[in-house]
């Protein structure tokens, strides 16, 4: 069985939505990062960088050498599932590498500088805000021209790289619309944002909760 | 024959060290960062998102259905190198999902950090100063945290972990010796430092420059 600790941030909702497509049993435990969950011991052991998601895999056989397979970090946690069950990254060839090329600029660029452009936008900081919002416009400049070229984010095919991408660009949406209005309003991610959020895996991983709240 | 465009900076440094580990025959194309090559024409089309490092193999045979195969961001570049010539990442099982996590651990969290450290650090904008210092620190504790308990990044192996981490723990280093000299001191960082740093490919990868310069 699968466990994954996940919480309702963008980075949350990734492995959330890729377990939702492929259809195999997990379970949750929230970890509460608003009121400091993430730094519990047993969090820290599975999670030694304090943060969600992270995903514990007891059935992983001859992947964990016998044991249970912790992981971390939601890049990583992607490529493991999609790879084990051999969908939604391609197992060698040219879509491969462009899905984990996306995927990374995902993880190293979008997710960061709209974290940090989230934090800003709450500070009173003008010059780093005006930074992050720069940087986030060229961000999503970046993948409307992306988007202008290919159906989804890295070819034709939906893949981990669309799940990295799109609970971030919904929470951009949702709580950075002032700022970037410009940037979200582009004609080809509007239309991939309707491709992607119209599969129900997608809708289910947005929707998820932690039982109670 | 791979061809590399990179420049002097951390993000490309990391394939030049892999290469040389794996002593595979490249070009270097030097991308002159500072001087705003990164936005010609000719850059962008290989590197939609202006930054180095972007590599074309055109040997890619089957990984490339035929044509070169171009790609951008370090972490897919070191991974797919790594998969093609069968070292510094396992093919499967434990350890290629740690060594995977603790790259994009690099890449999404100590890459970007320490990256607007840097910038923040010449800036005159006090509170973000303090914000990445603080969070810097965290990251560089939690790396040596994880040294402690094994040789190096991701366990006992040496791997494209290991060298997605050396470059910018050396930039910290020489760059931002005093914000973070407590952090950077610590014992079990230093150890793997050394270790990491006597690699012949290493000191290659570091010493680098385009020619002429
Ligand atoms: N690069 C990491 C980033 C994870 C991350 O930033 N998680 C946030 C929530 S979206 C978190 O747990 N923050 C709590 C904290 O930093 O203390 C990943 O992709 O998994
Ligand atoms: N996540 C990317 C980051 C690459 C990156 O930040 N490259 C910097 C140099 S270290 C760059 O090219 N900057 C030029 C620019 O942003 O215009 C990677 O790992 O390849």
């Amino acid at each position: 069985m699968i466990t994954l600790h996940t919480w309702t941030t963008p980075n949350g909702r990734k492995p959330l939505i890729l377990l939702e497509e492929l259809g195999v049993p997990y379970e949750t435990v929230p970890v509460d990062i608003g009121n400091g969950k993430q730094f519990e011991p047993e969090f820290l052991k599975i999670a030694p960088n304090n943060k969600i998601p992270a995903m514990v895999d007891d059935n992983a056989d001859d992947e964990a050498d016998g044991g249970p397979l912790s992981l971390f970090e939601s890049g990583a946690i992607l490529t493991y599932l999609a790879d084990r069950h051999g969908k939604f990254l391609a197992p060698s060839g040219a879509a491969r590498w462009q899905a984990t090329q996306w995927l990374h600029w995902q993880i190293g660029g979008l997710g960061p500088m709209l974290g940090q452009l989230g934090f800003f936008s709450k500070q009173d900081d003008a010059f780093a805000l005006e930074r992050f919002i720069k940087e986030a416009d060229r961000l999503l400049a970046v993948l409307d021209t992306q988007l202008a070229a290919s159906q989804y984010v890295a070819g034709d095919e939906y893949t981990i790289a669309d799940i990295a991408c799109y609970p971030w660009i919904m929470a951009a949406s949702e709580r950075l619309q002032e700022p970037l209005a410009g940037a979200l309003g582009k004609p080809n991610l509007q239309r991939w944002l309707g491709l992607v959020g119209a599969r129900p895996a997608v809708q289910a991983g947005m929707k998820w909760k932690p039982r109670g709240a």
